[in-house]
């Protein structure tokens, strides 16, 4: 059962009502108290419950738009975006992350094919040339929404047959004796191709995080490259940093 | 003394030649061999000191190109990009960084400054209304190169006037017995708005790094706020992931 009163302000508290809603507001939306695409109650019912201005819903509202926490639908109220904070640092399969954030993880497959190593295959996975790789193609979601577009290619006597990967690409390597124990992330900031875009659900130019991962098994061996455009409105990459 | 001999690729060595001798030309870039905006040598050069052919030379060049790491001016040949390669797991200052990597650091301010904070910073950095921040922006410089543009906002009693922050920001602050020693830094891709495309020397609407930084002190209180926009050519954000 939720109650909305764990979201009231504090009248004694020095910071300003709106900044101790929308922290709340914030806060209860990080840890799912609602869901993806899940409408908020109204800036009405929020008043009526908590005992707050109108003013005062509306500009932590404002806040939680800027940060691209919500968003407004036109006529049909404001909804919970699909977040996800991703930590730079462990190597967490994409399905265990959104579980783990209350999510349903979903993929929808673009493509699973076997062909000739590309320049660059060959020169990320250290293949010889006419080398042959498994690619998997696929749409990330999270309850339905489309988070990213991820391409993955693989050396053969890795992954033989891409159909037998139903859902966890780690999961299936994990099965087979051969798991991917440690990646490398680079991240950049790219233009969205109209491919990319339409895949993604953005506009074509659009900017969109880049990220190359290259994984390697125990003896450290190169054997995974996969590139994951991921929309930079809905994934939050965080990175915690110390001197 | 360089010499150019240690990029010779192996003829015994399976790998094809182009390969061995992009990997060893990307070796060679990466640990400073040559300088940010220095030519490299000809392929003609190339060829005749290494014995490999123009269609060998060629070729490793184009994926070396692909990958951001040289860059070709029309009429006055190659030239290595400035790379920065920033590890998101070390909080070391930008200075720090470029030295070490060979590249000299520099920064040229837009503005410095003393003003009211805005609703973001308030939220923040946990600040009152009608506090004041003092607000440092600046573009900062490898060998001359602007890489990225960057806005810091800090309370007042932190940092009472931004004029005396010449150099490092965190130099001043470790020297004035306020050491910032942890960040979190939130990275999110963005199309660049006219004013940051203007300062950062790329066009409008280029995809570009949007890096959000809070800084705390020993005592986990917020007195940093910097927004980093880093050119996606230039830096390489790196993380090493483990399961």
């Amino acid at each position: 059962m939720k109650s909305l009163l764990v979201l009231k302000p504090d009248d004694n508290n020095p910071t300003p009502l709106y900044l101790q809603f929308s922290r709340k507001l914030e806060e209860a939306i990080n840890t799912g108290f609602w869901k993806t695409d899940e409408a908020l109650p109204s800036e009405r019912a929020f008043c009526e419950v908590l005992g707050i201005s109108r003013v005062t819903a509306r500009k932590a509202m404002d806040l939680l738009l800027d940060q691209g926490l919500i968003v407004r639908k036109q006529g049909s109220g404001t909804y919970i975006a699909p977040k996800l904070e991703q930590p730079l640092s462990r190597l967490s399969s994409f399905s265990e992350e959104l579980k783990q954030r209350g999510y349903e993880p979903g993929s929808r497959w673009v493509g699973r094919s076997i062909g000739t190593a590309t320049q660059e295959e060959m020169f990320r996975l250290g293949l010889s040339p006419d080398s042959q790789v498994a690619r998997l193609k696929r749409l990330r979601t999270a309850d339905g929404v489309v988070m990213a577009v991820e391409s993955s290619s693989l050396p053969v006597d890795i992954l033989p047959d891409p159909a037998l990967v139903t859902d966890s690409l780690y999961r299936y390597l994990d099965e087979r004796g051969t798991p991917v124990i440690r990646a490398l992330q680079h991240i950049k900031a790219v233009n969205a191709s109209p491919t990319i875009a339409e895949l993604a659900g953005i506009r074509p130019g659009d900017a969109i995080l880049l990220i190359t991962r290259i994984g390697y098994l125990e003896n450290n061996v190169a054997v995974e490259l996969t590139y994951s455009y991921c929309r930079s409105d809905y994934y939050d990459f965080v990175a915690e940093l110390r001197r």
